[in-house]
């Protein structure tokens, strides 16, 4: 199979590793209108040639769409308008936007709205690691939409990966995806935030960051450029998250201002909670 | 040399594997006020025999004093009213508290506060693990009221590990601990807890963690036995710390509330700067 990747960073550079490494691939096209990805991506080896994209289209079996959120609503029905039998998956952070791009189109049902679930703080070809996915999951959006043959095309990529494949409407998606992933980078964001302005004062206090204080912040790294349109285009969902976690920091916070030290500490017992979550 | 340490978890276990296996210990006593702690430790080989307080302070060359904070304010004095020419080193999170109840201690000068920056979201002997502070950083408080011999001995301990070793006073020490470690625990309660009410109605929400939601939620487990004495005693640094975060949050809800992605895309920009403290 030939498939053809636009948008060769850190998740279509990791998508094309693997799906070569694992037999999926045997060609991948890349396509990046950025000409040093492309430079990257060949001597890394993670694409087979660069080609521009009508012609990519025209010689893939399946089209991989992973550039930012914003390009992606701009380049999806362009991509739907060159298809023939190809597939188009598309694998953004957010997904109401897109299929809402794509309601009237007459090819809507080659195009599948795919989520992989997986992600780190780096961006670009550079940060294409081998193994980004497996085991993690991906997100299927509102297939009924998507031809059956394409469906199935898309599931048996992730599943080759090995990728467990989980079914959600695209609205569903972004409320949950504002819950488990947008929020923490919000978080991690304001956190920098919060110590970089002191070590304006106090320049040895990086010194004594462990593991706990990276753990949190790690995401502060990641790119501006894939982020802003994921919160511009999920702002709703995002911002009902971000309010009630700011609540609940107030009500850390009022605790901490009374004193109430037994209450403060069932607090800590309840987001205990989370053990039989994440492992 | 024969070492003592009192309150047998993950931080005074990791001592203790971490200070037989490089030879600075040759024999290690176990002090724990939990018999399941010591039962735990022994079959574990952490340690190689228990004893009571007073008789291993006796039998030790050097004392680790490795409790909840709120225990170690308590059993400090205790240890140097028992201690000759022991060394009695205090490995807890916060400083002003201990120091300031041993300000008119005759034997302060057999005392060395320390703090070893590291740990896991795990508690209890059963978490202990070798390597857990290789290549940390250790803080020494207020060195200047301990003998020099007892300074000296705690450093070959952690330089021996090997850790590197800081100075800073007391109160510099829990100003800093609030930015890079405390801060870091609230927000993590405060994500779980924001995650978890969620939950009630959308059971299906943690298929989709990933990694970064995992990284920036998993201090959510930590112990509130460990850390309610810990925000006790620190509570005004964190609470100055906790304002300045929500407050950060605050400039990324009104961003959003506004639609200015520009000025959000220039906060995660400026957020980015973390880039250069952690690798």
């Amino acid at each position: 199979m030939t498939i053809a990747i636009v948008g060769i960073g850190l998740i279509g550079g990791s998508l094309a590793i693997t799906l070569k490494e694992n037999g999926f691939a045997q060609r991948i096209i890349g396509v990046d209108k950025n000409p040093d990805n492309i430079d990257k991506a060949l001597r890394r080896r993670l694409i087979d040639d660069a080609l521009p994209l009508a012609e990519a289209v025209a010689q893939a079996d399946v089209v991989i769409l992973a550039t930012p959120v914003d390009v992606i609503v701009e380049l999806a029905p362009r991509l739907l308008d060159l298809a023939e039998q190809q597939v188009i998956i598309e694998v953004g952070s957010t997904k109401t936007a897109v299929v809402e791009a794509l309601r009237q189109h007459p090819r809507r049902g080659r195009f599948v709205a795919a989520h992989p679930m997986a992600g780190t703080e780096y961006s670009g070809p550079e940060a294409a690691v081998p193994n980004l996915f497996d085991g993690k999951c991906t997100v299927l959006c509102d297939t009924e939409h998507s031809d059956p043959d394409a469906v199935e095309t898309a599931e048996r990529l992730f599943h080759s990966i090995p990728m467990q494949v989980v079914y959600l409407d695209a609205a569903a998606h972004d409320v949950h995806t504002a819950y488990v992933s947008h929020i923490s980078h919000i978080s991690s964001f304001a956190l920098a935030l919060t110590v970089l302005a002191k070590e304006k004062d106090e320049d040895r206090i990086f010194e004594l960051a462990s593991g706990g204080f990276s753990s949190t912040v790690r995401l502060a790294k990641s790119s501006p450029d894939m982020w802003a349109p994921i919160f511009r285009q999920n702002r709703d969902n995002v911002l009902d998250v971000l309010d009630e976690h700011i609540s609940q920091l107030s009500r850390f916070r009022s605790l901490l201002i009374k004193k109430d030290f037994s209450a403060f500490y069932q607090l800590m017992e309840e987001a205990n909670a989370i053990r039989k979550i994440i492992s």
